[in-house]
């Protein structure tokens, strides 16, 4: 070992796995270490403390490891401030520039420690004054103060909860025998522990809430407020509306299983009432939509981004069809939210996953377990996932709520 | 064409596809079709008759399209007795044995057409004086006239319900976006109807009932009367005493999910507490059993058929190791039933559809579409498939049978 | 039946399901049928003819009836124009609307037979003097003259292949149990023979084909001009182009599968490569970009589509980031070509399925059978589904083509 | 806290988790720790001691949370002998008996420590004079010494492996997204590795081998050594004896994927053949099989176990088809194994992994990742699982392992 370097972790870093990680990572990058301090919390609630000195073949060997420990929550214990280069170009980055984690993250600046603004994964740290912003690449301005390296930059990765919850014993798996109504009892608890404190629930939902039958519990759920902000794309806007229009989803009759006839022209011909209407809140005025999940958002004001994509019909005037600019629109939704609901929808699920950061609590619904390993690939390892079918899910979820 | 051969199809073959598989089979290999007479039903109750002149290359090859067709439900219109010929050995068959379809099956013998009894797919039919027998491989006995060839043997396959049912619009198909709680409702109304007329119905079920908390459910419906036959492994059994003994199944509280203190323990717990009573009736005669879908199938008398697997642990005393052994409970256990509800096992419901003729109301509810698709890919093609969450399933179900 | 209409049907009508289809149609809206005429086709080259008086309960009910058979290609036999109504406002449709299917299709206007061009489904028909043109909801303008009702339309289905191919034998299922190799092979066939007869090949292609390892099988195929037009994401090209530039995707070495310390930052540095060379063909002509997939298409001057998604990361220059431009991008880059290779992609793959005629060759291989699904259940009835790994059937597939 | 009492772990604690799942199981059980002691590991070949003081709310709390940790690899440091009981019946198992973990197990009786035989999990130890047996309940006699409560006894969890290998960076996961042929590559790596020792590997294969056309790469690899026992039911010896008589595989021609005439057929010839000839064996040496992978086992002697199911025809008279008794088959057959290769078949690879000692490398290959989902959640944490075609990966490792 030519070169080595000090690094220090602090919290719980055994029960949370932090501990294992960084000792697992360094030697998957054929790296050494050594223990200089270990003070274990005594009891569970104290925390831990660690300083370990990092060996390696020569320093771009150990900056290379401390630059992934550091990812997972490890700090360097000199002090000093984060480093800045100034972006070349409009969406161009400074080599060696720091990529985000969507954990909380803090950089060290002129001194002070700031925190970063609307953390997600992937991203830039620029530095304005006072205020370090998390960016994607497409924000990036020529001149602006990104964040490289590692230095004076510190990740703080959740911490196991202490609490017994759905999130502690589910944590990062999914549901694959377990008792689904005790699940869904939970979960209600969980809605209904997060709307007395305040808190704000994001819905992310799928055309398959239509299509199975569960339009009207969703729509119950959001009249009686425990849907805060709902993200979803043209197709389940035009079924909930097709079915408030004409009773079908896809052409079938929802209340007898039953293919109507031309209620395959049914979609677009509630696409086209909207186009004529305006928007679906002038609908709703003009009493064309009567009731459904669109309804019940725009009399409660809740705001949904409808965010467009290349398989829609239509589409409704309300969708946001630019993919850039419906990211932006997830991330200004999404801000200051405490939980996802996310059902039956890859695409979304995964988009919105992408923008959030990894302390707020993420349920993934979805008759298909590959949607909740594609999440947790993805990096939003904080999710949990029920795998089952929202057909049979809403309704017991909304009976649940409202009892 | 240097060879052809007549044959004649009747009934609704146009609407139940059966002459379009004709016609599909016949090109398929190679060969030639005249269409000698057709006289179509001119209204929907009407059947139709059909004559064709199929050709090909030598006798062989007509030959080999013939037993194709017949298969299909095509008959040869000379009238000629089923050739029989004795097997060679026990479990040996004489070659060009007939080998049976799932489809009712008649054969004429000393000028009389026999119904086959039992029939089941993959068989052998053997003639005993007045009565034809579907027998498997395995039962074959040195000696036993088996019929080979296709001469004076008539299969019929199933025809498109007339009537308006979840049979007839969900025609070997699965339930991928379809209204889940219209589709529970109307399997409620099927079974209804069945229980109403005096039908019988079997269940297949997997332990999963148990672990997602669906046990109570079906244990509700073998105690009001709407469960015939019960066909399920070691496993469900296991499961279900364990839960009745301790409220747990694989360990986990299904009240409220959590892992209880040496849980692991408590299946093989359970299993020695039945040997120690004997068998599961005994155990429920003293009261170690107090309750669950075990329990209530015995209270009622409900005949089941537990039959074992390698993954067993145990087994309970009640479980059939022998895997022929358990098939021939199996035929004994599903003789006469009209309906048959698969639920949430592979194996199980595989090995029971098996048995099956095609004339049997089959549904499979499964989370997995591939349990389906096998049932499905190996000939029980009757069957109609629910993809969706057996734990929301059960409970929604139960509470339409009783409501 | 108090009210009756005539119908006819020609063609393969029979081994091709129709009128199987015509009838089940018949009975499933509680109509009435009386067969008039039936010229069966008495060789397999020959084709059927049939008319059929189709009655309900009221011309309304004939008259829904009717429309659903029209789209399975039954004719009205009066000779009629196509009756024209003009749209109301931009995007804003007529009531009766004929809605496409996406089977070729003829509108008879002024005593003459238009072909409808570029046909696709859920679509309008806009007549403009000699022309009748396929349009979808976006593209309306006020004013335009719209097909409605169903007089004077024609619908071709497609017939079942009277040669065979693997399009015969797999038609409409997946190769579940199928000999992987020999589908492989016979893929190779036809993507040969289509080449001979001077066809065109579209690829649709996912990110995971780059994950897996398959991405030089692809660039080889792209090379020796199996492809005439790739359609993907921005993540397939970005991933491409990060394993060209650092060896890795995702961050992993794909020839060692390890993950390579700092990878996760290389897909944003090459994106923001690309941004600085101005486009992927800039970055190539730069000699940034020295191999791989979206090298081989520039050097070849194979056209692409990359369009964007809410998912996307940067996204590199050459993404389409609005839908509907995407949309329109697809419409015009697979216009023409006679075989779709759709891999390992659901939303690329079902947005190219529904702007595709049903008489395109289409091939989906992904090793979720729920896209194959997904695929049929959305009207691309035609697909045949490859369930198999795409890194190891690419190489393979590569391998037989270039053999 | 009322209760307390001292417990320790050895050995590399954190960078296999077991420090991590030992506060988690106490916090999940509402106890309290008190780290005495804590020696980290200074490097990374050092390993780490531990004495923690664990609290409940009384005895029998602290009792319920110890013998959990037990079963993680914590130690009582008490030197005490184990606990015996005699087994009140046969296969009754006494109150408070030890049920088994799958990792290397120690009993201290009479002062001496006694390794476990043939380890599994969910069974029994039963102390014979010098020796400690695992025995499953099934095997338990009256009488028998069976372990109880958790003293004496010392559990060794796997410990994550220090060298760089498949089996350490795919740790408990499945290949999702992963360069496919670079993977396999490693995997015939490995098996040349264990082969080149002396090692024995073992292969669980399902029919899907034959029906994907990779019959001849198995074979291939059962002929040059590198299979030392297969674990397989009936469906697979039928299917590859069908192919090698017929050259199909469910009536299916392997090389052209055509349905061949009559081929449904073929399997009961299959079996009917070999009844006659008397066994497999004598088959081969009848020379009415000539080639295949059964046709190899029986040339180079390699052991197989073919274990009944209730889905079987037939069945072949080499077929175990107690299940119990197939289970004992296994457990002999797999004693000793290196490595286990579970290819295709989710019931034998479980049944299969049950047995297993957790110290056994084993893949788990199938197209569907519920397959190693299950074995995971069943108790087989060492899986590692490869989500691929079998039809496209036996050719490609052959090859690899033959070059």
């Amino acid at each position: 070992m030519k070169a080595m370097r000090e690094i220090e972790l602090k919290g719980h870093i055994i029960d949370s796995q932090i501990l294992t990680k960084v000792f697992d990572r360094i030697m998957d990058m054929n790296g050494e270490f050594e223990v200089l301090t270990f003070d274990i919390g005594k009891r569970k609630t104290d925390s831990s403390y660690a300083r370990l000195m990092v060996g390696g073949k020569d320093d771009e060997h150990v900056d290379q490891i401390i630059s992934e420990l550091h990812r997972l929550g490890a700090r360097l214990p000199e002090m000093e401030d984060v480093e800045l280069a100034p972006a070349p170009a409009d969406r161009v980055i400074p080599k060696g520039f720091y990529s985000t984690t969507n954990h909380p993250t803090h950089v060290r600046h002129k001194n002070e420690w700031l925190g970063v603004e609307n953390i997600e994964m992937d991203c830039l740290v620029v530095v304005e004054d006072t205020r370090a912003l998390c960016k994607p690449l497409a924000m990036i301005k020529k001149g602006d103060h990104v964040a490289i390296g590692k230095k004076g930059i510190r990740v703080v990765p959740p911490e196991r909860p202490r609490s017994r919850s759905i999130f502690e014993f589910m944590g990062g798996g999914t549901s694959s025998e377990r008792p689904s109504e005790t699940l869904i009892s939970q979960i209600a608890e969980e809605i209904k522990k997060i709307k007395k404190k305040g808190g704000k629930i994001a819905v992310v939902a799928g055309p398959a809430i239509i299509h199975t039958g569960a339009a009207p519990s969703l729509a119950k759920m959001v009249k009686k407020g425990y849907v805060d902000v709902l993200l979803a794309g043209n197709a389940l806007a035009v079924h909930d509306i097709e079915y408030d229009l004409y009773g079908t989803s896809l052409g079938m009759n929802i209340k007898n299983a039953e293919l109507v006839s031309e209620g395959h022209k049914n979609h677009i011909y509630a696409i086209s009432e909207i186009i004529q209407a305006g928007s679906i809140a002038k609908a709703v005025e003009q009493k064309i939509i009567k009731g459904g999940i669109m309804y019940e958002c725009v009399k409660k004001n809740i705001p949904f981004v409808l965010a467009g994509s290349i398989r829609d019909d239509g589409p409704l005037p309300d969708v946001i069809t630019d993919a850039m600019a419906a990211q932006d629109a997830i991330r200004v939704a999404i801000k200051d939210v405490d939980m996802v609901l996310m059902m039956a929808t890859m695409l979304h699920s995964i988009a919105t996953g992408n923008r959030l950061s990894s302390h707020v609590k993420t349920i993934c619904i979805d008759i298909n377990p590959a949607t909740v390993t594609k999440l947790m690939d993805r990096g939003t390892a904080q999710v949990i996932g029920i795998v089952t079918d929202v057909g049979t899910f809403l309704p017991m979820l909304a009976e649940k709520l409202l009892e």
